[in-house]
């Protein structure tokens, strides 16, 4: 293929001008003169979110989260209390931290890598929440043992945004955009869940096997894209 | 952004086409009527390769690597041979699969995941053999045990080819090219190097990291565009 530059030299101007008022149309926030969000990414290492009756048998009745530090979403946090998670072929991953605060149901998010050394095929990839037909496991706590039942997935790659910031990109509810990171291993996601919440702030949230694969910590050209 | 098809309706039908002359005429190989070579991409699980200084040590005075499976790129092959390797921190990855044949100078292949268990901060990322300035460890074998100055690396994700695949695709050594992979985690990788070779095969060598990240198991739609 040509370069994009080769490309635009073979392009008359006024289409070039044409082309970019048509963009620029479309990004209406950014014509009212809304500054640019400021733009976080961070890679999410696996874990578990809990309910309140896996709770009760993992760390005693009636026991509660205790927050070990907040994360970059409102109210969410990393809790103290991690559990043992046994795989389908009796291996375990220990240590599985717990995130606050609690939900309706439980559920375990596991990378790729984490699933394959547990002996977890064909995980499936899953917005959080969304786990009708998932494979289930056994998790230990310091108090009992829970066989759950369902809700072991791989997170896929999503980015939280308030409405606002939802606006100046000119996206919606469920829609993809990408994520370009620059660098030695240049990495572009293709498929970015927009997750709009009044309470959210603009934060696109990865796997350990997505932040590893395009080297987010050495990464610092990124860029999202709709 | 706008669709492609969008912007296409705005740009006058003579651009379009010669837009399209210019693409046609770089892909010459194409147009001699050349068929596709069939893609493959493999996911290099971390290894080593092992010099023979270094093979006397590790294996014994004398000692060959023995073949446990033939690779895809002809001659090369998984060994039976394994060895214990002992990072930074002083953890430990047992069974690190040895590569053959031989090579000049040791080196070492890790995700970026397993550089992170091993406690390896900032692994730089490099095509194999470009091993300057990258750091050491020590390796343990059955007859000895190895300091490693240098070979620690996370390889490029990169395309070996035959001299006849790269007119094919219009590239030549060293160059990059894209890998779309699609499906659920949607993935272009954008720095693939390209390594042309008269004894190679098209076929792509990402890490397990990448492999996870894209969810290479699950994935039936893949490209590899210049």
């Amino acid at each position: 293929m040509n370069s994009p530059e080769t490309k635009l030299r073979s392009i008359p101007r006024s289409v070039v001008e044409d082309i970019v008022r048509q963009v620029t149309l479309e990004h209406l926030g950014r014509q009212r003169g809304l500054a640019a969000p400021t733009l976080t990414v961070h890679a999410s290492a696996r874990h578990m979110h809990i309910c309140r009756e896996h709770m009760d048998v993992l760390f005693g009745p009636g026991s509660e989260l205790t927050v070990d530090r907040p994360l970059f979403q409102p109210g969410n946090f990393a809790a103290k209390e991690t559990v043992t998670l046994i795989g389908p072929r009796s291996r375990i991953i220990s240590n599985l931290r717990i995130l606050g605060p609690m939900r309706k149901e439980s559920q375990i998010e596991l990378a790729f890598t984490d699933a394959i050394s547990l002996g977890f095929d064909n995980l499936p990839i899953r917005l959080s929440g969304n786990i009708e037909d998932t494979p289930g496991a056994v998790v230990m706590g310091p108090k009992g043992v829970v066989e759950l039942r369902r809700g072991v997935i791989r997170a896929a790659i999503h980015v939280h945004m308030s409405p606002s910031e939802a606006a100046y990109f000119g996206v919606k509810q469920g829609d993809l955009m990408k994520l370009r990171v620059g660098g030695a291993a240049g990495t572009t996601f293709t498929s970015v869940h927009v997750r709009i919440d009044a309470n959210s702030r603009l934060n696109v949230h990865m796997d350990t096997d997505e932040a590893n694969a395009c080297g987010l910590h050495l990464a610092k050209d990124i860029e999202l894209l709709k």
